[in-house]
């Protein structure tokens, strides 16, 4: 079949045969068919969808168009967590080191931050020296030594995928279920797993703001992934309030930190320990959830996960000194102060993120510099009383710079009630593969 | 707003604003609006649609892209048939003199011939000497001199039309009635007319198979073309067989020739006349449609009708005394016999269409040269009845072709049966524009 004639059959709602669906995703990382033709079939696929045949066909053609970590020769059980993006997302930092302190292998590849959302590979760079710049070899070897690395993405990781992603990017095309799925999961599975955790974010600071529409794509994740032979498991958590108290990219590892040495948010903590759970039962590291939380906790409890982010820092050319203590934030601090009295009742946290982009903590486009040291840290949380005058909210900063737009943002993105509605339970539905 | 917005917009199924779509359009004829966001946005309006203010902003848009031509010199009222293309439709050559003998300027600018439907142009070139790739100047001093004109669009004529169409043709965004509308009416209304009658053509041998379909594409055209000034009237017409009895170009020409002479088919008189007299009506040349009609017939009768086709080939550098005896055709003859006795009902109208552009009638691609005397002659109609070895077609055509094929394709496109449904009317139906 022609690049016409799969777009026309998928126009009319008729199933594409993997084979040549296949074929056309090979022949356009190859630069072979033109964007238009696959910008027309993006769009095709936004109203018509996928087919499980079909998404698993376009997923491994994406994941088959670069290389792929080769960890066959490692023993022991790889496993990672993904998660959809969020404001305050610092988990990967405590779970990576305290799940391969358990005895897992975690081989993360992470992306930089993405729109009002931050990334992990931003928040490893406020680590003075760090390099996440590795090539799959030296991702596997790090792995190999310290049982984890964070490796960022390499040109040569499903190369299909980066092109079809810059161009649904211009067309109106990323914001659909299956190419969501099948962009996440051509890069994860790029990392030769066990098992795979995916925590995808529903709220105000999420991708999906609506229950039901992460639940879709939620359930195609997992099944998706099960299907390409990785085994795996979702959860749908809060982000209707920023995790933790931290946003930015330096404040959020130490944020991380505080939580590897026993301290911190406890949403953080508890975010972590449920996901590590979930990664040590997937692979089979440990019995049932009850026994791997136990074990997470006394690593935790013992150090051993920041001993684990310590040494991959070493590791990975940083300097786990710096971790001894916080590491430096901008040096000037403004407040946000609460307009009147009232309850906090709600976080517009997207607004909250892109805030954060303006402050200098994310970039407005890819090649826009970011500054580790700026950010936020909330000092209030929601349901909590609040009286005219107190601080909602820090802004750390650099001398000089006009806040204006930043501060209106801030106050903008905070809501003020007679009442605040119960806050939601952070981990808020389950999923597994179905048979 | 961006194209993007305008993308993501459609894709929503919002409103697009009218002066935002302009200028997306403007441009896009200009290079400065990538392919792919382009087909991207096609394919949202296949799915979701053009409002009418839309569409009026997308047609005019492609409209003023070119140039047009100017008449407002000109006295007279002009007035112009737009067929949507069926197979053996020579009615154009037929009418533009017909209609222009009654008092009539008919600025006729026609395309070639596209997939199984033959052009007007195509047709033409088998007048010897005839030129079409008349300058918009020259084709405006051809109506002024001889009342008609038979003109090929020329680059200028709605070149951002022309750019979308090719990319629509490779991204199957070409079947969406808002897009073949918008199309077909930037190119006609660049004809400066003061109305405009449309054959919607439907059936086996028509683009629209389906009688809704058509009538919705009729719906739009008449209704599309009266909101941008220019009174409309469309007939839904029969394509279920092949109009009149000759197939391909030399031998289209020779029946107009003939119905010119007051002989011919019936049916190709009949549409002739029928569209003529809703022309005159339609511009005010004709105080309704049976004076009209009676005016045609005299017209016809006394052979205004071919002196004013002489006079245009004359015009545009062609051979008027060619005229005065049928073309020649190719000059070999094979028949196509009845299979068994039966009752011929029905013809699969668009299967022989495309017979005749194998047999070198048409183009598979834009840049093949057509056979002008190449093609078919029908001997039976539908519901005659015809008995075992009775020669159902003629092929004309040259010496030493492999004719395997094609006679493969012509003798699968008739439907033999024990009876015959009755033949449809001739004229289906007929729609004006909504006040």
């Amino acid at each position: 079949m022609t690049a016409y004639e799969l777009i026309r059959s998928k126009r009319d709602g008729l199933a594409l045969p993997a084979g040549a669906l296949s074929a056309l995703l090979e022949e356009y990382a190859r630069g072979r068919v033109p964007d238009y033709q696959m910008a027309a079939l993006c769009m095709a696929v936004f109203f018509r969808g996928l087919s499980p045949d079909e998404l698993r066909a376009w997923t491994l053609a994406m994941l088959r168009s670069g290389e792929t970590l080769d960890l066959s020769q490692l023993p022991g059980r790889k496993v990672d967590k993904h998660s959809t993006g969020g404001v305050g997302d610092k988990v990967s930092l405590v779970l990576a080191p305290l799940v391969a302190a358990c005895g897992a292998r975690v081989p993360s590849i992470s992306g930089r931050g993405l729109g009002h959302t931050g990334g992990t590979l931003d928040k490893l760079a406020a680590i003075p020296g760090f390099r996440t710049d590795l090539s799959l070899t030296e991702a596997r070897d790090v792995v190999a030594e310290v049982g984890l690395c964070f490796a960022g993405q390499t040109e040569s990781l499903a190369p299909a995928d980066r092109r079809l992603y810059a161009l649904r990017d211009v067309t109106a095309t990323v914001d659909c279920i299956p190419l969501i799925a099948s962009s996440i999961l051509s890069k994860k599975l790029a990392e030769d797993l066990d098992g795979l955790v995916l925590d995808v974010k529903v709220g105000s600071g999420a991708f999906m703001k609506r229950r039901e529409d992460a639940r879709a794509l939620a359930r195609v994740l997992v099944d998706l992934a099960a299907s390409l032979g990785c085994p795996a498991v979702a959860w749908l958590t809060d982000m209707d309030a920023p995790l933790g108290r931290a946003v930015g990219n330096a404040l959020e590892v130490n944020e991380a930190v505080e939580v590897l040495s026993g301290r911190g948010p406890p949403e953080v903590r508890e975010l972590s320990l449920a996901l590590g759970a979930e990664m040590l039962c997937l692979v089979g590291l440990s019995p049932g959830s009850g026994e791997a939380r136990s074990r997470l906790e006394s690593a935790l409890g013992e150090g051993h996960g920041l001993d684990r982010l310590r040494a991959v820092v070493r590791r990975q050319g940083g300097d786990p000194e710096a971790l001894a203590r916080p590491l430096p934030v901008a040096p000037e601090r403004t407040d946000v102060a609460a307009p009147r009295d009232g309850v906090l009742s709600g976080i517009d946290t997207e607004a909250l993120g892109r805030a954060a982009v303006l402050l200098g903590a994310g970039r407005l486009r890819a090649e826009d510099a970011i500054d580790t040291g700026v950010g936020f840290t909330l000092l209030r949380t929601r349901g909590q009383v609040v009286r005219r005058g107190e601080p909602l909210l820090a802004i750390h900063h650099r001398a000089g710079v006009d806040l204006a737009e930043v501060l209106a943002r801030v106050e903008g993105a905070f809501r003020l009630g007679d009442s605040a509605p119960p806050a939601p339970p952070l981990l808020l539905e389950r999923l597994e593969a179905r048979a």
